[in-house]
């Protein structure tokens, strides 16, 4: 790792220069009220820094001249897409420089193929439009869709609301252009739907957090737009029933969508929103079908059977977009809503559905033990729960019995044979519970890998794997 | 690589003692008529080679075992589940040893978890059972599935015919436990959904064909039971013109199969089982839904309009189970059928589905240029074909035109930008053509990343990738 930040060194000037003479004028950020932004992403790891400098690429071209300058100081190279990251996977570094896609935002759509072209800069939101306008679909639907970029979403293997039918990032991605630590770019993968030929490498850098390489171009699978989606609203005097509730509906059906909310994000959405939710009920679901014209009343029976079996009441349905959109709205509007309560640390454990009832109950104990506010969202179908932790900035002690509260999350989720991250990556603020995860023969392959690609871990280190030679 | 086979030299003679010895009794076959079984796989390499051992482990702890001798001693190791490879895969090597999985052959559901943990061993069709036994099901349906290991569907990426709607082997393995090339057993994934923690080293198992470790357990995700199907055949006067309709069809709905078989196909077929397919007909498309009740009759009026549009006549449709399945054992017999007319080479490329009628139109044209039969089937709705090239055993001028045809057909993928296998992998048949598909950069990568995972390359040498050394 390289020493130091601002003011730079003589060395570390005549580095800088170098850079620049390597890319197109105005590529290289040197501004410090500008590089002030690069110092967190929307995980606001308190251990965020100013990077030296921040590349805006604008092609793979400008990737790979960073990256082989960035080899040959051994600079660490942060990459970062809309810095929306949960994770810390973007916090800048001292001493290193973030590599920014922002500007590499370019969308072309091959109707025939059915596939997008995308650049990584291009925002989750923007791909979808783009589609839409050829009658396409692209399917994965992170709740930050508006906000994060479409290369952070594969960086991670984002989630979303759909996954629960139609599968995570990594089931989008067919093909891309990566470069690697050593400035070389290669593609991968293709346009074809079924491939066998050699190994999965589009899978590996898929999730790998920047820390295997960069991508530069992605090129997703589109569907046909899906039938206009039915919507079930229910709410259970329990948030334990409406857990059951999840398991029993994943046992006969697969909606499109199955969420989850707890008696205080409902209330924090109702403070915002004020659209009449019950304020007493324990939790509330939200079930959406899209199941093809005639099949959609047949499936919206199964959800209703279901969440009365497990005691529901005040179950609302509608075929009405625009109803069912405002439910979703609400879902999505959940975590702003949460702000109002104090800072937040955003969890995102899983565990196999049918666990889902201990895993919110132990959540209650936590929060009870901690003496702190854990509001409760979850992408319930697949298991899939973001545990929101409220605390009072000012306290020194709420924030540490806050932080307390998150492992305890983590090691709660590894105990019913969960994961510390469905859909956000590790990044920084997880990486301390990686082993705990996955043991030590598994981080010793993660490391075997990561060294048989970027041996000099100039890539995102501290991100996923601790930096070698770091405390351990 | 170690030298020579049976006889044993003294050293070789006293190696296979130690492999005996940090065995269970009876794992290690040197039995000389038991070898042979072990030559060929069902890609029938004329190069293979009897091994001077066959491993049938009965455990992880066995393969373990076999493994660190084998390291030990630099022998090459061939992974072989029910040695049902088409590509080679687990062809016997000379001076190598095969590690067998028959005798691993458990299989445990979890029908609250909907996972199925089997052993490497267990036949997908057994796997499939074993779920429908608690209304549980696992999707992916080689047309070996019979025939076929669960380990081998695994180390393959094993398509079938179900794969248009619901995806191949890797959208269902949640986790596994693997022995690397040095004996470490690692777990790998676990039994939630949705998972961002690390890696997606389950994704690089999955696929790699024996190269970097071998699974000696899989965790599975199975789906509740889908609805019965409907069963649409439609013959068309031309394979271009049911090409286009696949086309068609896949922009507007998801069949749960989409296949086609040329008039070739259909004749060698309709000889077998007189079932009064039309033998005049260009081109047979076989195509189900599997969409809730109430929603499949709207399905299927969207198929049957796809294949009106392209010029289809005499079109079936069902919703009688037998009947549906009669058609769909049809398909299933169009290999077999195909014996009659000489040995085959069964081709596995892949194009995007809207290359599919140029794919077809060239495979014709090679055909015609080589003055050799080739049958086409084809799982056409994700674009994967099987060109069977069928040859006079007796005449090698015909064994060379075919083996020529075989390779000009997945040139002919290539440039039409698909894959030299959708399904069956590259084994030792098609790792020359490999790095035509993914290029020098690519190769190179793969390459890094075996190094790190078995840098003395006992692990399938040959496979996927050349033997280091050998001449290129």
């Amino acid at each position: 790792m390289t020493s130091g930040s601002a003011p730079c060194s003589d060395s570390a000037a005549q580095r800088l220069d170098e850079l620049v003479a390597v890319l197109p004028p105005k590529s290289v950020v040197i501004d410090v009220d500008l590089l002030e932004k690069y110092r967190y992403d929307c995980a606001r790891d308190p251990d965020g820094s100013v990077p030296t400098a921040v590349v805006r690429a604008r092609s793979t071209a400008d990737v790979q001249a960073t990256l082989r300058w960035a080899g040959e100081h051994r600079v660490p190279v942060v990459p970062r897409g809309a810095g929306s990251s949960l994770s810390g996977g973007s916090t800048g570094l001292a001493g290193g420089i973030t590599l920014s896609t922002e500007r590499m935002r370019e969308i072309t759509i091959d109707p025939a193929a059915r596939v997008a072209i995308a650049q990584p800069g291009a925002l989750n939101a923007e791909v979808k439009a783009a589609a839409a306008e050829h009658g396409l679909w692209y399917p994965p639907d992170p709740s930050s869709s508006e906000i994060s970029s479409i290369g952070g979403n594969a960086a991670t293997n984002a989630g979303g609301l759909c996954c629960v039918k139609y599968g995570v990032t990594a089931d989008y991605v067919l093909g891309m252009q990566v470069v690697l630590a050593d400035g070389t770019a290669v593609r991968l993968g293709g346009q074809w739907l079924k491939n066998a030929a050699g190994l999965s490498l589009t899978k590996l850098f898929v999730g790998s957090e920047g820390t295997l390489g960069i991508i530069t171009e992605l090129t997703l699978r589109l569907l046909p737009a899906p039938p206009p989606e039915h919507t079930l609203v229910a709410m259970f005097d329990t948030i334990d029933a409406a857990a059951r509730a999840v398991v029993t509906i994943t046992a006969r059906v697969r909606p499109s969508m199955l969420e989850l909310m707890d008696r205080s994000s409902v209330n924090a959405v109702e403070d915002k929103l004020r659209m009449g939710l019950n304020r007493n009920a324990g939790a509330l679901l939200l079930a959406r079908s899209d199941a093809p014209a005639g099949a959609a009343g047949t499936e919206m029976e199964l959800l209703r059977a279901a969440c009365e079996e497990q005691g529901a009441h005040d179950i609302f349905t509608t075929d009405d977009p625009d109803e069912g959109a405002a439910f979703c709205e609400a879902r999505r509007a959940a975590v702003p809503a949460m702000e109002a309560f104090g800072t937040l640390l955003l969890e995102d454990v899983g565990v196999p559905v049918a666990k889902l009832p201990a895993l919110v109950l132990g959540i209650e104990q936590i929060a009870a033990a901690r003496d702190t506010r854990i509001f409760l969202i979850a992408h319930a179908g697949d298991g899939n729960t973001h545990p929101v932790i409220a605390y009072d900035p000012t306290s020194t002690a709420a924030e540490q019995r806050a932080r307390q509260a998150f492992g305890e999350v983590m090691d709660l989720a590894l105990r019913l044979g969960g994961t510390i991250t469905g859909e956000h990556g590790v990044g920084r603020l997880k990486a301390a519970w990686l082993p705990d995860q996955l043991g030590s023969d598994a981080m010793e392959l993660t490391r075997r890998i990561k060294d048989a690609l970027d041996p000099a871990s100039i890539l995102n280190p501290g991100v996923m794997l601790p930096t070698p030679n770091s405390p351990a």
